[in-house]
């Protein structure tokens, strides 16, 4: 039998059209992007082509686009770059369901001296904007909302939040890492300082990423060295794995309405079946207002775990929630935010779809669950 | 007429070894290396074999390698790990000619109150350990000394400074970036508390790099999220890159004294026929202590930009100085801190050769070099 991935938030696999653009710049390219010499030009002329079609898919300018190793990077410069221009202010406002990347950073800035003030979300998933209005103060330097959640893919009032943000004159961050291959993201429409995103969440590379910066935006640089990125991103330029990040999200970004709506059906079919199997199963998180390919679902009684290793064992392959959660022994924190008590939260698995993915697929994975839910 | 590439210190070309290694990493085994699924479980076992083959090259333990973006990441990581572990001391000693990666990072610390010492080299480019031992004291938290000069290639002597800071209790690091793939490097015979190295720099992919750390050593992880590298350091893992890492790491050891002896062949021919072509031109750095690859070069009273671009119309590829300095207007930190005036400086250029160049192409570029003087 061929094995049925259904973890496409934790990763994806690279398009190999991708593969291809990225082929010269690992191959005769391999000119560094700083060197003035015809084979560094070359390099550059991949590096400035790749932050073109970026800037352009986010509706930004040239020189608001900067290259990271991964959206990881993004999330800690945020945080960490804003944090060394905060002046005398002295406090974040964010969710309670952003990524580790950024609930770890704020814990060590906490060590600092920071006020964290995190900002729950509603049973569904979504926060309440007025609870960041009502929040942000003349003490804050940033106020951060993921576009969408990682676990349960629920749209976050990233637009509002950041209209609120600006009212009070501050800084807002977006961690668009989970969002920016599977719906349309604006920067202009958005109104945000600071965006990060990852290409292997889009059929691009690992070990690449980007933030967009507002120009006029102050935040420091994190990782210092050479002039590359304008000064604000030290370190040899992966001119590879920038265009193959380019390449990705141009890619994805031309079939993104058709994808999104294979991938809402197939992803709709799945829920109906398996909430039908019994009536001890439920969907976490908002029915509407979530990411085409997420369904995260709560089978009650259930060791998530177990379930996880079965599907595995028959070539499916889905999530415990975060992939960068994996080996922590805590309950998703995503799901006891929203509500979900500690054994419902280690029963929740979460599929997550793509459009390699078929019906029969669904209808398989389907019976595959019933008959190990017979076992359990 | 075939484009002759002097320029190893910048960047290498990635093996093709090497990418065949990494090609099931970019294609089938896409997993994400945290996801507990076969998938996922396939993708560590990458990651587990490559950095056991790091481990083992630079005779460290399994768990003491931790992969990176980069050599400027691990640079600042170390600056900033120790920061963050420095109790109640508040000094870093460096030398002067560190990497920028390293000496922007420590210009950031300034600004937070730590006080910067920085030991400038002798005329031939060595440091000398003595003066590391006199400015390490009770305030020092970091002593740190580059391997070898990235610009003039002198070997530095490490192992006797790791030791004096050892007798101070101090913790050691070690910018090993431009001396790993030229030069047999073993942690435990230097004895370094930290060790930092880049995979482009030895015929490996741009993006990826790794840093040793000691067991036992009191150091934060930099970048946060996940539970990945042990919790040193977040973000989804760049396996193909890890992979690409370790089998040019080890590829590049394989042949490492034979191409050793080769490149310093090449590069003493090449010294001694351009120290021939008038009395004008001189060598920088030391004589005898110098990664083999490396020749910069003193044409005094030429522009170093003007030779540089003429050498690069004729299809010769090499630097002002670090590709990572490209851009700025000041001259090299390296050059001036060995007694160069800022004329002399920019009147230096870098040859870095490897191990695919030939003593044809040395005679070429002797000749291109004389008619361009002749012009200039």
């Amino acid at each position: 039998m061929n094995n049925i991935y259904l973890d496409h938030a934790s990763t994806t696999k690279l398009d190999s059209r991708v593969l291809d653009k990225m082929a010269p710049y690992l191959t005769e390219i391999y000119g560094n992007a700083n060197s003035v010499h015809t084979l560094g030009r070359n390099a550059i002329k991949g590096l400035d082509e790749a932050r073109e079609i970026v800037a352009s898919l986010i509706n930004a300018n040239f020189n608001e686009v900067y290259f990271t190793s991964g959206g990881t990077e993004g999330d800690n410069w945020a945080l960490r770059g804003f944090y060394n221009q905060r002046g005398n202010k002295n406090k974040i406002v964010l969710s309670s369901i952003e990524h580790l990347a950024m609930l770890k950073t704020c814990e060590h800035l906490e060590t600092k001296g920071v006020e964290v003030c995190k900002i729950s979300p509603q049973k569904n998933g979504i926060v309440n904007a007025v609870d960041y209005k009502n929040q942000i103060d003349d003490n804050t330097f940033l106020a951060s909302l993921m576009l969408a959640n990682n676990e349960i893919g629920s749209i976050q009032p990233v637009k509002q939040v950041a209209e609120y943000s600006h009212e009070k004159g501050v800084c807002f961050f977006t961690d668009a890492v989970q969002a920016i291959g599977a719906i349309k993201v604006d920067v202009k429409d958005l109104n945000v300082d600071m965006l990060s995103f990852s290409a292997h969440k889009f059929n691009g590379p690992k070990g690449v990423g980007g933030v967009y910066i507002k120009n006029g935006t102050k935040i420091n640089g994190e990782i210092l060295g050479g002039h590359q990125e304008r000064e604000k991103r030290g370190g040899t330029s992966n001119v590879a794995g920038a265009i193959g990040l380019a390449y990705a999200l141009k890619y994805s970004r031309e079939t993104l309405e058709k994808d999104a709506l294979y991938v809402t059906n197939l992803r709709n079919y799945f829920i109906e079946k398996v909430l039908k199997i019994n009536d001890k199963i439920f969907l976490n998180g908002d029915r509407e207002s979530r990411l085409p390919n997420n369904a995260n679902i709560l089978f009650s009684g259930i060791s998530g775990e177990s379930l996880l290793y079965k599907l595995d064992m028959q070539g499916v392959y889905a999530s415990l929630g975060a992939a960068c959660s994996a080996g922590s022994i805590n309950p998703s924190h995503v799901l006891t935010e929203i509500g979900l008590n500690e054994l419902d939260a280690k029963s929740s698995l979460r599929f997550t779809f793509g459009r390699e993915n078929t019906f029969e697929e669904i209808d398989k994975v389907i019976e595959i669950i019933k008959n190990i839910l017979k076992d359990l």
